[in-house]
């Protein structure tokens, strides 16, 4: 990627556990939802955010790299585009230690969102000035490990 | 898949719904995850369960195809294994209503599970008894529909 | 309480464990919750449900007695009311073990309830009909152990 | 109460959210569960954390005062002991907006925690250091609204 990903610090709960005492594998969605919603409201504007106009979340794709456990410091997720289509466009993650705290990287993500008239209930086309956006913050393909040994 | 996946019944909860008032997209692992502990104590046993004996998730991947909203019926997660290597599997899902509530298909998913030593904290080779009990259950990949789509 | 308490089966989910192993004690206001959504429907009907004409969750106070660990059976919350006044009304619940699996007690409970108008945002009085049903189900106040001992 | 309460700013999440739009009653007591590891931490000090050494959570109470909605912003948790006996102590919180962004008042709440030895799974007495931390930190009951209308 030729500019450095957005990056936004994700505070943990100590909730996120589970029984084995690390953080849950399910949690990691919700720091990327997060991520999403704080990440989209700087790209977009509070007043035409991408979220309230409309996306919906049509695919995840998440390999885990490290376990993480719970800590006061954030984790801080990376966030690009990946592609951008007429109606759709993929957001990819890096789920990472701050720069302050360490180096690990935990996880890798990538999301196809859809953008969506609530109203109608419908898929719609990107606005202009989305696709403008999205573009600004376009990156390389995720590095994904075990794709290709999947069906 | 010559043989119908096992099917689990998981009930759904009122807080699975966002502000949207849909189930959460996340919510949908949670309900994978419910599905896999309810199926690998039939499939595996009580005494000896994959889940206890050890396994971890590498990834996720998952599509939604249908909004879900509560509603009183389960959903339906049809479930099987689609590779087993040495240390590693990967389990499919169908997201469905039940046979007697609907015939939507919310999701299709796959997990990659690797087989893991808690006490030396490595991963660790399947067992024979495991390897039996995976590839009785196997089945065909997954008709993943974005896949190709992403990068 | 002169009659027994209507009783409704919740399931649990292993993410319901946090990282000490048992079921967290946040978990259990939500196993009430979905004791009042099933609850309620009974109660009130499907078309003219408390939930969706409006109720808010004014107080709630819950003793926990037991610990409960994550297993397939459900627990069983015994739900009645205590109080109904002009505009609120107070639930109890008791938290067992359904008959057939035990004996254990695990918490007690209570919900002060207010009707509320959504469209108006503002409390509402009870209606006869829903006097009349919140009258049916009344019983005993909850025997917390507990609350003397607090400020 | 003589002093200022200890204050810890707790993050929301959007997901935090229930389909009112606005956020969990359910949630409110995370944020004092995150409170409470934050606030332990700083009172205790990590090496000898009452968390690790060990209470468990016997009781809680809430009253909700104010609908709280997602926003950026944190919630700002104050806290204090309200009694501190032999074996067991009451921790007293506000959830309000932090100065610099409302006035609000969300609620008030009380949680009764019991020190427990976990290796010996039974109650145990209070340390020396751990109650002269806690009278430390001692301020007035809670002014609850509603108990007295309760059973």
């Amino acid at each position: 990627m030729s500019q450095r990903p957005y990056r936004v610090d994700v505070p943990l709960r100590w909730s996120d556990m589970d029984a084995y005492g690390h953080v849950n594998n399910v949690q990691f969605l919700r720091y990327l939802e997060d991520a999403r919603v704080i990440g989209f409201q700087e790209w977009f504007g509070q007043d035409r955010s991408l979220l309230s106009e409309g996306v919906i979340v049509a695919r995840h794709e998440i390999e885990y790299l490290a376990p993480l456990d719970f800590r006061h410091a954030p984790i801080s997720v990376g966030m690009w585009a990946t592609k951008v289509s007429g109606s759709s466009f993929s957001l990819a993650y890096e789920v990472r230690d701050p720069a302050e705290v360490g180096v690990v990287l935990y996880a890798r993500a990538e999301t196809m969102l859809v953008a969506y008239d609530f109203v109608s209930a419908t898929p719609r086309r990107l606005r202009l000035d989305e696709r403008t956006v999205l573009q600004g913050v376009s990156g390389d393909p995720v590095p994904f490990r075990w794709r290709e040994r999947t069906s």
